[in-house]
């Protein structure tokens, strides 16, 4: 599986089902969401800014593609957890398996971000961002064609080193028909 | 990392939280328990009948643990889950990276299984097992030499094919000095 292939696999609907877990108070917590994710041109403004703002000359980038999520979590019902991002991977030259992906905003601080990825043998996608006071690694794999799963750790690197890992089941979202077919047969 | 290597990081006490998601209901499980994991000797009575059962000649068998596990569970406060298992690796000749894991009971059905592990290019330790009615994978790899993650996921194999994901954040116990230096600075 290269960058090209994983991205054409994510692109749908998900149903997400996270657990957030803070590693040094032993505290859970829960968010439900629906994340889209779309592909995008590689003329798209959004691209050609983030391209800009990160040196990187367009022509380099490959399959980018917007996230948008919608959700709750158990610890503020209130609140309603939404957001997007753009995400251009740069691919090393020659290779698709490795590069960098450009990130309109990061997960663990809300600022752009660009990390670096590579897809092991197995489909795994893995993705390293440091950040100024934090590094984070996500991984991205697939059970079946239509459920991702998706584990992230976080690390301060101040002397107060806040520890949190989470970890999301997607579902992809179908029509109830196919949904019963696909989820058992794949 | 290969198999001796992975056991040999694995030994010791940890605190885990593992996060149980069924997917088709959409519903999250919450579990804080202990898991101590000791190596055995290759010539122990558990690890000689676990091979025999298995028609394995011993001397195959590479770095045999046991796993203890000691935990409670949001679903039901007042039962303590608790249990243990052997698990004896047996690698493909001349490559400690693959081969069959037996255990003496499994995780989805509380009978032996052997399953068939490899270790990738970045450390990570994926089993699969198949069981009589199910299939599932795990996954485990270390966030640091003190944090292990484990993320499994369970498909049956009937029309009713019920999904669950789980994931464990796992810190190993140490004294609270060893705590607070190690947890942050690896």
């Amino acid at each position: 599986m290269d960058v090209i292939e994983f991205v054409e696999c994510s692109i749908g609907r998900w149903r997400s089902q996270r657990s957030g877990h803070s590693l040094a108070m032993s505290h859970f917590e829960e968010v439900r969401s629906t994340i889209d994710i779309v592909s995008l041109p590689t003329n798209a403004t959004e691209v050609i800014e983030l391209c800009k703002s990160n040196g990187v000359d367009i022509s380099q980038a490959i399959s980018p593609f917007q996230m948008s999520w919608k959700g709750e979590s158990d610890w503020d019902e209130s609140e309603t957890l939404e957001g997007s991002c753009i995400l251009v991977p740069i691919p090393d030259k020659d290779n698709l398996k490795k590069g960098k992906l450009l990130r309109s905003q990061g997960y663990a601080e809300t600022i752009p971000a660009a990390g670096e990825y590579y897809i092991t043998e197995d489909g795994t996608f893995i993705l390293n961002t440091e950040y100024d006071h934090a590094a984070a690694e996500e991984r991205i794999w697939f059970g079946t064609p239509n459920v991702r799963f998706r584990a992230s750790f976080i690390k301060t690197s101040d002397s107060n080193g806040v520890l949190t890992a989470s970890f999301s089941s997607e579902i992809r979202s179908l029509s109830t028909e196919e949904k019963s077919a696909s989820i058992i047969n794949n």
